[in-house]
C-alpha cells in the first residue's frame, strides 16, 4: 500500500505542471479522461460489482443504490466531464488592476490554490466529479473516499491517469488514498503545507471531525437545517407548493426544508391546508400547532435536526423578527426562505437572515451550482470564509497580486 | 472582571444592530469615536503613562517605544478613523446578479461577517485601527490585546464607547477581553458561533497557537521571509537599490527582505557591490557565496528565520528555476521579488512562485495595503483561503445569494 504522506507529496510535487497549463491543455487532458471513462466502463463495472457484492449484507438498500454504477452513470460521469470542459477556465483572470502614481502595475490574478483534497463518502462518482472540477481550476486532488467503494474509486481513477497520461501530463495530479481507515482521514486533516484546501464531503460527523483536528484550511459542506417562514401576508397556495417542493422533491439532500415556521395570524387557517397536502410526511409540532393540527409532538432536537426524511418540523411565530430570531438560533446558514407578499417583510428577512442563500417566495432547493448559473458545484459552504454557498470553479482558486515596477522603492 | 464568553455573546447579540446601519449611520459613529479620542486624550495618556510606568524593567527600548503613546500618536489614531470614514463602504453591494430562465433573480451581495476577533501584541493603537476597519465594514469586533498595554487599551476602547453611545449604537459592538491570560487567548480560538472571523496579529507562536487550537475561521497574517532574486541579467545598480530599501528601511515589518538569491553567473561581479552597500548589515552566507566575500557562515536555520533585523541571508543559486525551487522550499508566502531585464525570467518567476505578492523589479516592502491603493489595512494574510496579502474592508466582509421569485419550484 502507498502511504498517505507519499501520495500528498506527489500531488504537491505534481501541481505546478498544471499550474503552469493553458486552458486548452487542460481540456485536451480532461477530453482524454472521458474518452478514458468510457473505453474503461467494464473493468469499473467489474471492480464495482465486487465493491457492491462485499457490502450487500452490511448496508440497506439506499446505500446500495448510492454505491453501484451502471453503464449509464458511467456514461453520466463522462458526459459530466464535457460540461466542465464547455466552462470558462478560471484562472490566469486578472481581477483587478491598480495603476499606482509611482508606476507599479498592480494586478490581482486568479490562481489555482495547488493541492485540493476531498473526503467522501459512498457514491464513487465523486471520484470524477470532484477530481475534474480541482483539475479544471488548475488543482492537484487527493481523494480519499469511503473503504466501501474503494475497488471502483480505484477503478475510476486508473482511467482518469490513462487519460492524464495520453495528455502527457503526471498522473500524480489525481491521487488516491489507499488506505481507508480513519487515521488516513486524520492525516489529510493535519497535512500542513502538503494540502491547500480540504473540502470534507459527508455527514455531520466528518464536518465535525474536520473542525475539531484540521490544521490545514477546510470549508465546510452540506449539512443543511432549511427554515421556510410563512409570512401573515403570503399567498397560501403558492406556500402548499414550495414547501411541498421543498420537502418531498428530494428529501435527502442538504438543501430541502426541514423546518417550517407560520405566523400566528395564518396558522388556523393554513396547517390544516398543509396537513392535507403533505399526507406522506411526518409533522412534528410545537405546542401551538399541535392545538391545530395532529401530528408527532416536537422533541427536544426536533428544530436542530437535518431530518434527511419524510418529517418536517412545524412551529407557529409571533412575526418576522420571531422566525429570524429562531432562525438565528436553530439554523445551519445554508438557505432559508421567506413566503410572503409584503415587500418590507422580504427586506427585513434577507437582511437580517444570515444564511448562504436568503429566498423571498422560493423553493430552497434551487442552492445548487447548477440552479445558480454556476454550471457545476464541488459541494454548498456553510461558513463565510473564503466561500458561501455553492463551490463552483472560481471558488477552487484564490488569487496573487503580481506587481510590476522598473526599480521602486520605497 | 467580566468573562469572556460574556463579552464574546453581547457582541455576538449586538451586531445585527451594525449590519442594519447605513453608510452614513456607520460613518457618523465613527466620526463620534475621532472626536472622543481627541477628547479624551488625556485620560489616554494617563493610563498608558501607567502600563509603561509598570513595564519599564521588563522590556527592552523598541518594546517600551512600541507601547508608549503620545498626543501626536492619539491624534494619528483620530486621523486614522477619519481617512477610514472616507473610504468607499464594503458592504451591500451586488457583486453578481444572475437571471434565471426560471425568473429567479440571485443576488450575490456584499455583507458583514458577523463578529471579529482580533489578537495582538503591544503596541496600544491597533486597538483604534483595528476596531474602526471591522465597524466600518458592519463588523461588531472583540479585541484581545497583551497584557502590558491593558490600560492603554480599556481608555482607547472606553473613548470608542463614548463615540457609539454618541451616535446610539450599543457599546458592545466593541469588545474588550478583560483576562490578558494565555487563557482567553485560546478561549476566542474556541469561540464557535460566536467569532466569524479570528484575526491574530503577532508573532509565529501566536500565529501557531491559531493553527493548532483554533475551531473558528482564521486568517494567518504577518510572517514573512520575503526573498529577492537577482536574476543573471539584472540591471545591478537598480538591483542594490532595491535590496538596500528592502533590507533596511524598515527591517523590524514581514515585508522586508530577508534573503537574497544571486545568480551564478553574476554572483563574483555583484557581491562585493552589495558588501560595500549594506555595510551596516550582518550577512550570512551560503558556501559559494563565501567563497566571494567575507561574512558569517550561514547556520542551518539562516534561510528559514523571519530576522526583523539588519540581517541578510545570502545563497547563489544556478538559474531563474533553482531561485523558484529555493523559495518553494523555505518562503512563508508573503511577498518576492525578482529583479531582471528578461521578460522570460520574469514570466516564469510570476507564474510559478507561489506567494501573496510576486514583484518584478521593486522592493518587497510594497506589500501594505496603502501601497496597495486599498486605503487600508488589517494584516497581510499568507493563506490562500479567502483572503491573501493586504486586508482591507472588502476582505473582512463576506457575501449572500438573495434570492427572489414569485414561487418557483425545482
Amino acid at each position: 500500500m502507498r502511504a498517505t504522506i507519499d501520495i500528498l507529496r506527489a500531488a504537491k510535487a505534481a501541481a505546478p505542471v498544471l499550474a503552469g497549463c493553458t486552458a486548452e491543455q487542460k481540456n485536451s487532458a480532461l477530453a482524454a479522461m472521458a474518452n478514458r471513462l468510457r473505453t474503461q466502463t467494464d473493468a469499473i463495472l467489474a471492480a464495482n460489482e465486487a465493491d457492491v457484492a462485499a457490502s450487500r449484507e452490511r448496508l440497506g438498500n439506499v446505500m446500495i443504490d448510492r454505491l453501484t454504477l451502471t453503464a449509464e452513470r458511467i456514461e453520466g460521469m463522462a458526459k459530466g466531464i464535457e460540461d466542465v470542459i464547455a466552462l470558462p477556465d478560471p484562472t490566469g483572470k486578472v481581477l483587478a488592476t491598480v495603476n499606482r502614481p509611482n508606476g507599479l502595475v498592480i494586478e490581482k490574478t486568479a490562481v489555482p490554490m495547488g493541492v485540493i483534497g476531498i473526503i467522501y463518502e459512498s457514491r464513487p462518482n465523486v471520484t470524477s466529479d470532484a477530481a475534474v472540477l480541482a483539475l479544471k481550476s488548475g488543482n492537484a486532488v487527493v481523494l480519499r473516499g469511503g473503504k466501501e467503494s474503494y475497488r471502483s474509486n480505484a477503478a475510476i481513477v486508473d482511467a482518469l491517469h490513462m487519460g492524464l497520461a495520453d495528455a502527457s501530463l503526471p498522473t500524480d495530479l489525481v491521487g488516491l488514498v489507499e488506505d481507508t481507515t480513519r487515521a488516513s482521514a486524520t492525516e489529510l486533516m493535519e497535512a500542513e503545507g502538503l494540502i491547500d484546501l480540504l473540502i470534507p464531503r459527508g455527514g455531520a460527523g466528518l464536518i465535525r471531525a474536520c473542525l475539531e483536528n484540521a490544521k490545514v484550511p477546510c470549508i465546510q459542506t452540506g449539512t443543511g437545517i432549511c427554515h421556510i417562514y410563512v409570512d401573515e401576508s403570503a399567498d397560501q397556495e403558492m406556500a402548499l407548493n414550495v414547501i411541498e417542493n421543498a420537502k418531498t422533491s428530494r428529501p435527502s439532500v442538504c438543501n430541502a426544508e426541514e423546518v417550517l415556521l407560520v405566523h400566528k395570524a395564518i396558522a388556523k387557517a393554513f396547517l390544516p391546508k398543509l396537513k392535507a397536502r403533505l399526507s406522506k410526511v411526518e409533522l412534528r409540532l410545537d405546542p401551538q400547532a399541535a392545538a391545530i393540527i395532529d401530528g408527532t409532538p416536537a422533541g427536544e432536537n426536533d428544530f436542530d435536526t437535518e431530518f434527511l426524511d419524510y418529517i418536517l418540523a412545524v412551529a407557529i411565530v409571533d412575526d418576522t423578527e420571531a422566525a429570524i430570531r429562531h432562525i438565528a438560533a436553530h439554523s445551519t446558514g445554508h438557505s432559508e426562505s421567506i413566503l410572503t407578499r409584503s415587500e418590507e417583510s422580504a427586506k427585513r428577512f434577507t437582511r437580517l437572515v444570515d444564511s448562504a442563500a436568503v429566498y423571498v417566495n422560493a423553493s430552497t432547493r434551487f442552492t445548487d451550482g447548477g440552479e445558480f448559473g454556476l454550471g457545476c458545484e464541488m459541494g454548498i459552504s456553510t461558513q463565510k470564509l473564503h466561500a458561501r454557498g455553492p463551490l463552483g470553479l472560481q471558488e477552487l482558486t484564490t488569487y496573487k497580486y503580481i506587481v510590476r515596477g522598473n526599480g521602486q522603492i520605497r
